[in-house]
């Protein structure tokens, strides 16, 4: 079932940046740094637009890094065949993150025909300890 | 349990505007409509930034708006005593929005002491459906 | 989307007992008490299996009922043509319930062709807060 | 933050028969294997109660023992100074169980003085891969 990634960490983010433009406006902050069996992991490069009181990192930053994670995770096991839709997001927010860079990682808990599910963790500074943890599911439309 | 909100609109928006002038980094596009006993209801006018490939609105732009109005709902009706955070968001995407504004409502399942917890629907253009649905728990520092 | 049930109570309850007769061991607690439009409504006349210390009913017996609840709506709209297999399913405990029924109504929230989501409130006693509340989405197989 | 557990096996067990004998009404099913730092492992030896059609065990089986397993984790690490209550839990049902025993393991995410928050997965037979995922926060009492 996890027989490896079908895309490279460059073919993932070409694909990115000319199907989604959009999550570059302002500046490039997110960028992938490794796809694996069933895995992935990207990292956010937190500007100002993150920062929330106390120059922690904001709420949305971290899901929408998760989100993305997951959704990469995706693609790299499938290819850019059809495009996943995310069906529904769970979120925990455990720690307050430090001002600097989040990194993502996620696994797949699985990868059917029709629906993918998986498991992000979001780590801040040197911390082994998660900031946030998220699951998500995701529709895959008829190949 | 539900004697009314203690802050108006005005209030709630000056408070957002001193304490989270990150939001409005990049031009406003969050307004609170209204606020009431245990709802509130927001308006999220999408410009670029929020749109995904096909005009849709993006999921972190709904994500957003949603914690933000559930966020206002509690300090509606407990003031700006102590600031409430994030610790449980999950979310339903239902449908694909259209290009243009977002409106979420909200209502309090639970304020308590220590936790509140709430559901907000998030619409899209005309239709009474909902694109988005969600559910948060938010801690209450002592008072 | 939402023309109405295409079956019964007493149709629905009639499939319950063929295909979930398990529900049932330990004497019928569980009834379906109205379905319409997008919409059902349940009870569990909770025992002393369903009883916790301080004789609240566990949340184990809400999560079932919310479950069940669900369940109920999808079948009650497109009959029974194929069983829709729950993938997710979230709960918010918002109060001890009091020793005693509980009842379940839900709403869906989408009747897609291959997922369907609700959410549902749990109410316990004479109080029109809710004890718990659930969200779900269910996997429709292709007919 | 993870000095390891301050109740042993034996004494978990002998706190939930006292405490919550209504979990082994009808027979004993549920035994907890090990507790570790911030983990927990518990087993369901399924019944004909927890079965569903097609020999598949139910779902609100696998929700108890995720339930359980991560109220035993919390309760093993803190002691029985104060009843966690669980304010939220969220559930991906990943692929049927097969008849027989379920084993859930977990691990606390987070075990702060108010909130703590644990994911479990459940296993069915030998596959190491997970029937269902779960993610739990539990609202710890003043002590």
């Amino acid at each position: 079932m996890a027989a490896g990634p079908v895309m490279s960490v460059a073919e993932i983010e070409a694909f990115l940046d000319r199907e989604f433009p959009q999550i570059h406006l302002g500046g490039r902050v997110y960028s992938v740094e490794a796809v694996g069996p069933m895995t992935a992991r990207m990292r956010l490069a937190a500007d100002e637009r993150h920062l929330r009181p106390g120059g922690t990192v904001s709420g949305p930053a971290m899901m929408t890094l998760a989100d993305l994670v997951l959704y990469v995770a995706i693609l790299a096991q499938i290819g850019p065949v059809g495009l996943a839709v995310t069906t529904n997001l769970s979120f925990n927010f455990l720690r307050k993150p430090e001002p600097g860079d989040l990194v993502a990682e996620c696994r797949l808990l699985k990868l059917g025909k029709r629906l993918a599910v998986g498991e992000a963790s979001v780590f801040s500074g040197a911390s082994p300890e998660a900031v946030c943890h998220a699951t998500g599911t995701y529709s895959i439309p008829p190949r």
